[in-house]
């Protein structure tokens, strides 16, 4: 096994994004923007800033503009945004992005309940999307969620996350990231579906999106690690909850995350230390203590 | 990897002791006997109920004598006690013990702060109980605490952890507990460790104890069972905490282990439901939540 596991990882930081969206205080602009200035003075290579889905759905994100607008781009940071349309792109298209994120589900219902659209549909959303991006440079990625599990539908098949994961790199996303949106996921039913993506896509262009609902976040991590995936998706404090399951944990923690890479001589360039800053001036404006382990041993 | 994993494991329930031990609040003793026996109710085959220290050194344990007399000992679960020295086994003998755990430390600085006594110290001390404890056929358990790093030392060599361990078998212990008492281990280490400790010791008397102080504890689980380890301690909710760490979580969650096991067809006999009722009702005594992210997804 230790000869297999990649040597480096890059560590995708949704906090901005998956992470406030879940959040129940309402977080002002200018603390955003404080906030990915600090995640990316942390040496994380890619933060999704925000979403660029309708204000109404998802009041938490309807600034998106402004932070974009604001945030600090000194540094080497990439930075995305979720965008579900056209529409989202073109307001997208103002806030110079070097990447956008698509967002579709495994499982039909949940797709249907969370994006009015049932999985066909969001490709043809995504069409003009991707046409425009393209045409802009940018940088594609695509979230299968619900890949281990729907909050509807229970069990969600191993061929629908195949199929929807091959749509969207037909489609033209560059990486495809299979999620386990409501934290059921366990390792191995990771090595099952992870697998069997794999005989489609490259494991380079796979990324796993893990929340630590149940707490087996990082041993998804390893399953994953064991398979050669090199991106990881984590929100700084394990910041976010999860709609299914009231009070439960986000994100697995990018502190936790690092905490565990680091341990295992895995290479991310992400300053641990730095991470729990960003996280500790986002709890002092949200009031809530990071759910991230990690912080809680060495800020508690 | 997925042949190898083990079919079935022994969960061995450290909540009693490791977790109360360290829980801010006195339990009272019907609480306890209380507990214990929701916990054998659950299916848990091995609970380690109490500890026999002196009572002026953990205060919270003190009544280990009425707890042992106490309990229900319908069912099949077996119940362990740690047994410090001879005054300890000779106040266990009353309590109609199924086994007892000895404990000492890879670090020789840790074992002389935590049992006032160097290591090979500890181990005379031990004669006497491995003698009286045979005598009586009682199963031996070894803890090596701080296996994976100490608070005083920093890290611990793999030697020291090897020798401990051989020492305790040649001693007349039938399980080795490589632990890791502060949390901080990650599963390339757990690896090496184990590696190393099962070139003397058949896997099969290995136990593996993790805090999840750092939430690495079920990436360090799957690790252990990777290498075809198939005990593993944990206490109901996350019992616990840790001294060097305050606010931190405790021993990996019985709740979050039983989860990921049972996610991965890896059978225990232990029932969610019921470990969950059990730290509910411990909760309601001790007036803290679980820190078990299954528990908190189930009941937030």
């Amino acid at each position: 096994m230790r000869k297999t596991l990649p040597s480096r990882v890059t560590v995708y930081e949704v906090g901005p994004r998956d992470g406030l969206q879940n959040e129940p205080t309402s977080v002002p602009t200018a603390a955003k923007v404080q906030f990915v200035n600090l995640l990316a003075a942390a040496g994380l290579p890619i933060v999704e800033v925000t979403s660029f889905v309708r204000p109404g759905s998802i009041p938490q994100l309807a600034d998106a503009e402004d932070v974009l607008a604001q945030i600090d781009r000194a540094g080497e940071t990439r930075f995305t945004a979720l965008v579900p349309n056209q529409r989202g792109l073109d307001r997208a298209a103002l806030g110079q992005l070097d990447g956008i994120a698509l967002f579709t589900a495994a499982s039909e219902t949940f797709s249907r309940r969370n994006t009015n659209a049932g999985i066909s549909e969001t490709f043809e959303r995504f069409e003009p999307v991707v046409r425009g991006a393209t045409e802009r440079g940018l940088w594609i990625r695509g979230y299968v969620s619900t890949a281990f599990g729907c909050p509807y539908e229970g069990d969600v098949a191993v061929e629908a996350v195949v199929r929807v994961s091959r749509y969207l790199v037909e489609l033209g996303a560059e990486q495809v990231v299979v999620s386990d949106t409501i934290g059921v996921a366990t390792p191995r039913q990771v090595m099952s579906v992870v697998d069997a993506v794999s005989m489609e896509i490259e494991p380079a262009r796979i990324a796993l999106h893990f929340h630590d609902t149940r707490g087996t976040a990082l041993a998804n991590v390893l399953a994953g690690l064991m398979l050669g995936i090199s991106t990881f998706d984590s929100s700084a404090g394990g910041l976010g909850g999860c709609p299914y399951a009231p009070g439960a944990a986000g994100n697995v923690a990018t502190e936790d995350l690092i905490y565990m890479l680091n341990g295992m001589d895995i290479e991310s360039g992400v300053s641990l230390d730095r991470v729990v800053a960003a996280s500790r001036f986002l709890s002092t404006v949200t009031g809530r203590m990071p759910s991230s382990r990690y912080y809680t041993a060495v800020s508690g």
